[in-house]
């Protein structure tokens, strides 16, 4: 019963980080075909994909592939969510200014499961999966977790 | 080992897709009896049961059956999370017009995991699985995911 | 093949649930310590840790261990998300005052995911599991529900 993925008894698992660096602070990254090229590595026909950022000025989420709504993000973020101004929050307090990034962090959220179905992620026609910087320009990483039957 | 479900070796599993067309742009529909319906055909014990959007503007998400807060939540997401109006957004130039219902899936989100214990939803006294429909009146779908032990 | 955790064939899983009874009506609480006890618990060395509230007015979160963005996080819900005032909302006409608890567990989410990588949550360093409790002064639920390999 042993295989590639397992240490013992249960189901086989694939664990794989990405890292980032990005050039902006904010910044949104198309990740889907590295969540992919995990799910084939792992030999995974049926389960759950496991897609985290590791930090908590980071999101993943489900959305469209259009540089539009990219920028539609990003301005709703900074005007509707939480405005940058790290004077109107107490965690400046800290010596941090990143209020804000954590407070849209919680908004998009942090994780996103995808489905995994007869080999592929199961994902509607228009959804991709991303990475939504909210303050970068450090090492920053996300993990993707593969679970299921082989 | 194999069971009705697997493939190969592993944990049983099993998918189902929902439909949907609605006839006016947003609605709230509860879906929870059809999940709890799939989990039974599963034979699934204890597990996840995913619930999750295949589409960039609806949302699935576990609130109260309550039409007065469905209205509260349809009249938030128009007047505090995102307005409809079209020409606020660069998603706009692309001819689609419907931007807002990209950021409120966003915010709401646009899957759930509930678990299953004992061969049922463990959900709390109150709790209900919804779809969030926020650009409907076509066709749209739901996938229903079930991973566990039988 | 048969283990201490499991009822027939398929993989491990372990439930266990946290209860509480905050003395303030908005609370947030650190509970990435008893996440961390029942995983050792339940011998799972890679999988899925589900943490989710089983309250529509609370809320299961990731992020920072610092009290000035707790208290940002508290602002922010009630002054940008949803302020209090229940006349606002016609979930208000059933008797209950509690509507914008709802569209703030709606904002947060209600659940997350941890990954489990041999044998410990797989979280970045800054990350912590909170319970965000919205409407409190009462008992309420979270469960925790472990699923992997062993």
């Amino acid at each position: 019963m042993p295989g590639p993925y397992t240490i013992g008894y249960g189901m086989p698992s694939h664990t794989h980080y990405l890292w980032f660096e990005t050039k902006r602070r904010q910044e949104i990254i198309d990740i889907t075909d590295e969540v992919e090229s995990e799910l084939e590595k792992s030999g995974i026909r049926e389960g759950f994909a496991l897609v985290s950022a590791m930090h908590i000025s980071a999101s993943v989420f489900v959305n469209d592939h259009e540089s539009g709504l990219w920028h539609d993000i990003l301005h709703w973020l900074e005007h509707t969510v939480a405005p940058w101004s790290p004077e109107k929050y107490k965690h400046n307090d800290t010596g941090e200014d990143n209020a804000a990034a954590h407070l849209r962090s919680l908004t998009v959220g942090h994780e996103v499961i995808v489905p995994v179905t007869a080999g592929k992620l199961d994902l509607g026609p228009w959804q991709r999966v991303f990475y939504g910087e909210w303050d970068g320009q450090r090492r920053k990483r996300v993990v993707i977790k593969i679970l299921g039957e082989m």
